[in-house]
């Protein structure tokens, strides 16, 4: 039996209207970035968040935080870094590094709550489990993606 | 028995994201304030969007037109005029000005059809019916807003 | 020589925060795409928008329409279609088909006129002249794309 | 000589497009209202954010972070106080609480810093230091607000 990959990266390029006044990617964006990695990881492991949501399965962000180390610009090609550092029952941690080349652009990480359609807790379905390694769940918040 | 009104203005003042690496209000968001616009004449006729969505009743946008004139700027305070042209059995159309001070920024006009939760076009509630002179229903996109 | 391309079609996937209450994706987010239609169309004859703006090349959109067919949904993944119709001296006209798979979400069209850093028209550097044939050149607006 | 104020709060509306297909606020919106209660609160200290750029005073966010206790749905109408909860020669720290009526939908903190045209970091203006007592300097991130 396998089990669902734990990380992936995607390849994003920064659109015009993403970008602000400064030419910077508004801060608010990166948090849309982190959004899409996640689909895809979910993705990448056989599921489709649309399908999810269809079955009464929904992921709502309950904590998430960021630090902005430097700005990307407007069609910059980024890299973004998704990884699942813990799962509980009904909780997910993600963390998330956004890079253009070797420059980090941001670190980031986030807690989900799986919820029903009434917006109450619910189990995470069993199959989207990921199996991680003893060892590591005792570091949570971990960043050691390249 | 009196009639919803059949226009209105807002204020509005551009937000930092909405504003691009040019500086100017990207003109992708004039059709957010549009919609804005909309809901606020709909809201003075006593009506919440939110609440005819819970009763299935949508309007889709079917057709929509802008001409760009000047820029607009972040933090720039703007009026917008929303007007109904036309109302049909079940498409309405409306025109639009967003000025800053006496400066038109743009002008522009939509149709909306109203649907079902199924997509499919059903016929706009009595109560939203708005009465238009019958001379003025001779010039559809007519703009003489101040 | 070989004159840029006039036209090319990109591959989209509908994001989350793209997508309305509805469901759909929202109307005003179309343009957005449209933009990402004509900077990749740049792209393809060898240019860069962002280089463009440093050069004090900036193209502002002076109308635009879009007639809205069928809706778009979140993840849905879409084609776009984007062709230069007509180029004078200080514009171009554009022309989209947005579609899933067969099915056309919306034909639109624009007019982009060329500026300068202080907002002035300018006129378009010659090596951004597309050749358009002249039969063609009398059917402004026309859609015939697949 | 008087001192800015140091905290303030705003109304919000939530608009059609910043809810998602669950109809919900969506998580990245909340970070656009947080900026927008920076600038009111720099605004009621008689500063604009616009005019500062102008000058070459950027505020760069470095750090956020945010809970999210209950969702906002489409045409909410929402309060959000912002407050400053440090400054430094080169930093400011903001503390938010985004609320419905009575219910907190958001408590989140950020860090902000000062930069220059070149994206250097440069000292905050000294007309823009606020006057935070000793003793509530010994407590970030307190969210003692209403």
């Amino acid at each position: 039996m396998t089990t669902p990959p734990r990380e992936m990266q995607i390849e994003l390029r920064v659109r015009y209207p993403e970008s602000d006044p400064m030419g910077y990617l508004h801060h608010a964006r990166f948090f849309e970035y982190f959004e899409m990695g996640r689909t895809e990881l979910l993705r990448a492991a056989g599921y489709r968040y649309r399908d999810l949501e269809e079955r009464g399965v929904f992921f709502a962000v309950a904590k998430i935080e960021c630090r902005f180390k430097s700005p990307g610009r407007y069609d910059d090609e980024l890299t973004l870094y998704t990884r699942i550092e813990r799962m509980t029952r009904a909780r997910i941690d993600h963390s998330y590094i956004l890079k253009r080349g070797e420059i980090v652009l941001a670190e980031a990480s986030s807690t989900l709550a799986c919820i029903g359609r009434d917006g109450r807790p619910q189990p995470i379905p069993d199959e989207l489990y990921v199996d991680i390694p003893a060892d590591d769940r005792s570091r949570p918040g971990n960043l050691s993606m390249p």
